[in-house]
């Protein structure tokens, strides 16, 4: 199913230290099935892996891979037991012990340091904390805050009053206006927009008359955005991005609206603005809810939902207007064969009609 | 229904001058029920505000809040008469209150001031119109014309031969290009983009072959953008954006297109290219307009809707494809009993062939 | 059906050098029909264009302005055979012919050139190719290489051991992250970002816990996008953009996902992770496709479709879910009526149970 991708070629986050299958299994509390003395020097897909590498198997429409793949080993859950070419090693959640072996043998992106570039632009009545860099035509205005250790990037801005927390990493062209507030641990990928005015305008006299958009917008711990979101500074009070919520692309978020923690946000997902949004929930690709609804904790939304009412707590929902998705999927089911249906009315009225003339 | 908001601790745009309600309402043409010499220093959400700030009700949803909200006043319609511990401040539309208030209160931000900063980059051929700010590493190209008072923020791009009119504001990183024409107090949010080529290509020989984009794009007095918008420029003649439009964030406008005047256009919409749109039009969120069509004044959209078909003046649309909203609303009413609907023919059918069978 | 477009003073960038209505016959192996001699000195609109400009005809919709247009020429099918002001250019294909006549009289953009500006940032250990420029506050970063005649416009950023090949444009603000490549004759337009990190987490003990993502993202020759695109790195090995490819505004592509040669993607497509794409397929605006789904060759996909199952080459879909444009289509048709479908059975049930009662 997956496309013949080239072996990595690329400079490796990583140590190259050779790791055994053995050594990996006890990162992961794993049993190894098969040659525990097989030594790992890189992790890869299924169908790229080498006799050196190993692989994981989460996402059972790969499972057919198993069988071919010329992996040294394979991250499996206990059920599979076997492969022709690879070790396994079993674990109960194989995703995050792939996650796990990733972080051990590669780590993550080397950030850039040493301090404060001699192009950068930073106010003298800025604060930075203990080991932040600041990279070139990257702006810290008056009175920001910018916590410990944390990275911007060429090109990023913080804004006047502005507070960024401790360990952050604001890639290339980030901006962050005046007064908004990111916790610690934020990531904010590159092109992404925290605080710019919400859409508020008072339409008088024929003319939409702005509204001082006087709040701001926090972004709390732990969040990652990736590239080119835009979230709204609120008009009163304060845009909220909860803890350990995590976006994709190009996502847009309205005017005070609450995101709560540990949600994820798929690519291209608008909220608009006074919505309360619970936590874990997960919202797919395009998805879209409207203003001043309230969405419980743990609800789940199938790409391109179009939410236009408070959904409780736990519920999963799908479609324009989105409604609990078994339901929805019935419509679904029914909606690709709706020509027929009306076809089929279209009969039975004529066959109708015929039986009441029979008298 | 609101989520709890904090107080604002934020640094205020305002002067903290206090006012008395009796003040305000001069202000706002309005009738004070209470006590009319209650000092306000601040406007703040009926959930947060202290005795000593003003709210306001103008959605109906938020009704309730009236009951509980400590505010020292709230700005409200004709139609309430008392609140158990707040002043009223009676207005004919108190949205359009609230923003006189907000901006007696707080004004707008502050735009930087200072000239041009060394770290610059403006072509000796450019012109600068009296008062312009040029922040660092904002760069103005060989024959822009920048004019009086407009404030380029850090790392915002005017391409060659571009013109910026009077008291525009452009954030951060955002990108004119060349040719392209601003009027005046245009307000684009960070990251905007102004004029890249429209996506034009004659397939010719398995090739998409690039045609040059040759005309502009043209952003009328009084338009303000979001964050993460973008605006292509016309194969010929001009992209226009009319007087007084505002768009939300993350807004595609295709090569050729015609916005009027005075629309509002939501978070994610995306029009085609060759499309003109009247004026006073409403764009809910992630609408799409396909190309070449004709939409008239005052056409509103509802959010998601998919427009196929030219539009006349004065319609409500909704749907994909988005057809007039009340009869739209009466097929989403059929589509989400659709499955019920289908179970309901299969047993008249059932019905009807036993008829047919009596004889 | 076309709004009036003012007359183009715009700056050409053309030559402004006259050509007969001949000589541009044989620049596009064409036949005139009327006065060969006349002089050509632009291109323009229909509506716009004026006895020393030439127009075109492609779209039908737009037939009627044949009638009424003041162009000197208009470049038409074989189908037409006289105007009543313009002399006709018979041809082929007529958008093509508009496009190699725009070619001939302008053009491309004539990109910035200079050389490394003293107030970029360019590392030590880059490797720049002949003729490359870098404007003010482009970065290139240690390692990256960048190929000859490449323009990386202001703000511009070339991360970490990147590659950028030889004839590319990064507009202002174009982000390319550490270790991607772009081949030859790319074009960025401004604001894209280029190999952000993937949305990979491993949800475990109530945290989404993030996986490193240590592939890239590969942008293959003549490859070009529109503003604020965002395409992701992989996980592991790599996500492509395959040769020839064109990208309009605001869209995201997921990590792993790999897209044919020769593809068009309008603005605001999205597609998740893990997809591939084949040769020749055209995404209208707003399309979703979820993850993990193989699209095969020369696949059509409406404006808006949500693509949730994998599709055989050569098919065109619509409809959220899509399927094949036909069914759904039908189905559409029926959707718009399904109120009165639903009121039809209504009715149909009430005469089934009179006949049932008369035994």
């Amino acid at each position: 199913m997956r496309p013949t991708i080239k072996a990595l070629t690329v400079i490796r986050y990583g140590d190259d230290v050779a790791r055994t299958l053995a050594q990996l299994a006890q990162l992961v509390s794993g049993k190894v099935v098969g040659d525990a003395s097989v030594e790992i020097v890189a992790v890869n897909t299924l169908e790229a892996a080498g006799p050196n590498e190993i692989s994981f198997l989460s996402n059972p429409k790969y499972q057919r891979q198993l069988q071919t793949t010329r992996a040294g080993a394979v991250i499996v859950s206990r059920d599979y037991g076997e492969a022709p070419h690879a070790a396994l090693l079993q674990v109960d959640d194989p995703y995050f012990a792939f996650r796990q072996v990733m972080v051990e043998v590669y780590g993550f992106r080397r950030q850039p340091g040493g301090g404060v570039h001699r192009l950068a632009n930073v106010s003298p009545t800025a604060t930075l904390g203990e080991g932040v860099t600041v990279c070139p035509f990257a702006t810290v205005e008056a009175g920001a805050t910018v916590g410990p250790r944390t990275v911007l990037y060429p090109n990023a801005y913080v804004g006047e009053n502005a507070t960024v927390g401790a360990d952050c990493v604001l890639h290339a062209n980030v901006v962050v206006y005046d007064r908004c507030i990111l916790g610690d641990r934020v990531t904010l990928h590159a092109g992404t927009v925290i605080g710019q005015d919400g859409f508020g305008y008072a339409t008088h006299g024929g003319l939409h008359q702005k509204i001082p958009q006087i709040g701001i917008a926090r972004v709390c711990d732990d969040v990652e955005m990736g590239a080119n979101c835009a979230v709204d500074r609120a008009t009163l009070g304060e845009t909220v991005i909860g803890k350990g919520t995590k976006f994709s692309d190009l996502v847009a978020i309205g005017h005070g609206t609450v995101i709560g923690e540990h949600c994820l946000l798929v690519a291209q997902v608008g909220i608009a603005g006074s919505v309360t949004l619970g936590k874990y929930c997960v919202l797919a690709g395009q998805v879209g809810i409207a203003g001043h609804l309230k969405i419980g904790d743990q609800v789940t939304m199938a790409a391109k939902s179009g939410v236009i009412n408070d959904i409780p707590s736990g519920q999963t929902i799908l479609g324009q207007p989105a409604i609990e998705i078994n339901k929805a999927k019935k419509n679904y089911v029914a909606f690709v064969q709706l020509a027929e249906l009306r076809e089929k009315v279209r009969q039975m009225e004529r066959r109708l009609a015929e039986l009441e003339g029979r008298k």
